[in-house]
């Protein structure tokens, strides 16, 4: 199975990037994290995009804030699918870096999620390797494990709506 | 290989949402065109989607404008990746549909391109099949096809460039 | 009389949504309060969307943040009216809310109040019962108590106009 | 059966204001339409809004542009359902008139439609006074053309998609 | 000399509009603050902004948030000067205050000021009705005040720099 | 009585700017217009607004889009009262204009209309001269064309009434 | 004399960035213009900024529209100066291409200009050339251009108020 | 070599101005911090701008918040580059200011940085004046630093990335 790689525009995205992360290790899915700027590092960035796939990688996973260049930068070097995570930065609610990352030109497309929704990004990253394993193997456990973790999800309405009517 | 679905909430949406079939049709990625309003036909949209997986779709493409509600209606009954393109509709130049189609809840993610973006979603749902087949294969037919299409872009730029010098 | 159902998104809109069951109360209006998500439990949603009307239910109250499907799935179902809280969420003010839910397709009407309007939604549902109760009997105590809750708006302002110039 | 009030605060909201009279027509539900500004005669549309109830109204539909108070100043004055159409005049794309309308504060709701989304406000009158009739009569006319009107959108669709296969 | 009325639409704006009061007081110009709502008490409004000018009132300061009518009704009810104070209520950070005060139709205008901008709606009342002084005198008190007041701005900006270079 | 100035940054913005003349003239108010830029001409703008009152102006209009300054720096030059125009440029509909124009701090007011709100510039200086006028004389004629003026409006709604009702 | 790069994203911004050039013509800057995208040649793109310098140029203009990141990736690989020119593209009125150009982090400046203001990018990197041609001659021909150039402009002015005023 | 003139519209502005200076202070490039507003001190703005050229300035760094006009006047009145740096505000998350820069007219160019984006601002400079230096010299020593800093800034990434994965 590939790997995932979760790349950050700087360390203060961590906290959200996590979300990521925490949801690859649930689904056991092997993962990488790295910070690589656009701006600060382009040389190594456009390296380890442009060698992403050779080095095991299936899907890249990109979460940078204000004028969010990360994800559209891997996108130019990699023919992987390229999720990009907006950062919700100190001033415009993230609607900057929302759409630095989603307005992307035609022919170079990035998997845009929610402003901070690092979150989907990992379970987008697992349904699409999930739809790898299938291929290969005519089943997937982790087609089981979305469907047991949308079950879940219900699940927690459910109760949810019990201990509302109590 | 899996087929992509390519689902617009209304007829209205078809001029843009042809840049998707176009796009897959070149890459001779199989595909099927069908309208289904998460609000006019909930009941057939959401068995359309609840089946999908089974009746050999791999990834679902979701179009539509103003509160575009139809890549979010798709992601809640499927565990394909769904990538929602938000068109843009009459007023708001689109904000809305953008709004509406990427900022999902956690648990949910659509995969959302530009506003309009119908090539990319193409592309991004090709990149998807991509890793399948190289899963399965060790090569893919289409993962070659995608790096031409890279090179092809950038061979425009270069000619274009001659161009603009002359 | 109908009853009113009040749908949440997820419990988290709780804290907000009391305000429209706290005013039906106050009116002596008989509620239901639910969670029930479009993409977490779209099964259930949309069975209980469809089946409010023979459950006795007049109008049905949805209440959702970010991509807010919650309220214009509810009206894919049912013909009876629905009013739409938007619920401010974390980034973006409450404006990826109010667009997802008022700017409805042609055919499919929410009735959308102000973001995090709860209060408002509550009052609305009334006015629509009012109006109900008044077909049947010619007389409606649901119109007789928005007449006075409007008097005690007034009075409030009369009060507080007296306060401030002590 | 009460009657419809639309009420436009200009002659060019018109053209627009069409759509909420023709659909109360195709349902058959009596309807008077009015200019009325809230700026321009401020006492005439104080005296409609106020005496709406008792000359026979049972919905008032307002549509207003830019700072649009109309629907605002009309639920000031009546315990009516007042259902608000922003429309979208020369510039801003009509948010200026969608904020105007839908952020009413508490206690004094608007039940907002889309920008320029005239024959939704009409249906929302129509659920209005299909709750009020079957109140009366245990049975309701205007539910069943409701119903039928819900069908004849999906069955569009679905010849829409034949057509489209062609 | 004319007085100035400063209504606010609610007690809570009481915080912000104070500023203005402030600095009428401080160029000891008579004023008089007032809670009105446009949509509460509709009928005081209308009474008190129809009345203004022959209850010695030269200009009118309204003071609203959200759906911000107040000024809008005023300036429907009177040919005195209206000025507009959008307040920032809770969310949209006063944008729907500021265009639905500003965003006028023609022949009823509004003189805006910024969003919780009391102080210069105080001091745009005193430019007013300093002119309507010059006018009876061939000289203004007012005009003097305005004068200094220019001068200790920039003078405490000329103090600000030599704090600032110790 | 006092003249009112009108002033554009650009040449290209006379088209709207027309409308603030049109009604002075209509209303026999001594004006003039001018082309002044903030940027272009920053000395002569200086100098036209500093000396203003003292040439015999009693209000300033000032028209710009785009980072509207005018306005803003014609009330940093005098204590006359200044109404700002933003007008709608090329892109962004005129939210910069409106924004550079209405958002002053706090000591230096501008009174802005909506945009391209000329024809209500015209008015709002029409009744800070009423006024005056009536300051001198106790009665005035523009208060009179004042009420004229709102009388027409009024009946121009209710013939737009009796020819819609036919 | 160093040289100004001009650098577009794709051959379709042609008509607006044509500007820039223009006026670096008419200033007689020696000036080069190429098509490089910072996601369909990012290589061509990497190696163009990181040799700019070294190439003899002083100041890069950048112009792109949507998510435009190439500003943003040419401020990462050289000292130089960098420009952007937020390009308005098909939706969202340029605000989009506006925050992804100027919303820049820490540490990458990207000196941006109004929306399509090519003009505007050339005269500034002429102002940038002009400072270090005096710091050579201890006198600037590009400086002198650029004092008659402003002189230009308001005489401009002067000859526009002259026939406005007949 | 030339100064750096720092000017800010207000005392209030001073903690984020801070970070032009510190870093202008970190590549030992003299500057001067100035409180100078375009609405409150317009003469001494308009003196201080038009003579920063022969007062042995290079680049005029300008910082100011909401309707921000000090960078706009400073252009108007100098040939220098004019940096402008929006200074998020109260309300509207800094957008008035940043439109209020960045949108200059043609002809008077504004180099605008992200909102309280001072650090850029001052590299910008610094990058201006690293050009001026090369052309006298053949070599720079700001260059060098720029080159230094730029490592530093992808060492700190690197060593970043190390502790990430301890």
């Amino acid at each position: 199975m590939k790997k995932v790689a979760i790349v950050m525009g700087s360390k203060s995205d961590l906290e959200v990037v996590k979300g990521a992360k925490a949801i690859l290790d649930e689904f056991e899915v092997e993962n990488e994290m790295k910070i690589l700027s656009a701006h600060r590092t382009p040389i190594e960035a456009a390296e380890f995009f442009s060698t992403a796939k050779e080095n095991g990688f299936g899907v890249i996973i990109c979460a940078a804030g204000k004028a969010a260049h990360l994800a559209g930068v891997a996108a130019g070097h990699t023919t992987l699918p390229v999720i990009g995570i907006p950062i919700k930065s100190s001033t415009l609610d993230g609607l900057d870096s929302l759409l630095s990352t989603v307005q992307m030109p035609p022919g170079v497309p990035v998997a845009t999620v929610a402003i901070d929704g690092a979150k989907n990004a990992g379970l987008l990253a697992i349904q699409i390797l999930a739809l790898a394993e299938e291929s290969t193997k005519n089943s997937s456990s982790l087609t089981e494990k979305l469907k047991k973790y949308k079950q879940n999800m219900a699940d927690k309405i459910f109760l949810d709506n019990e201990s509302l009517n109590k």
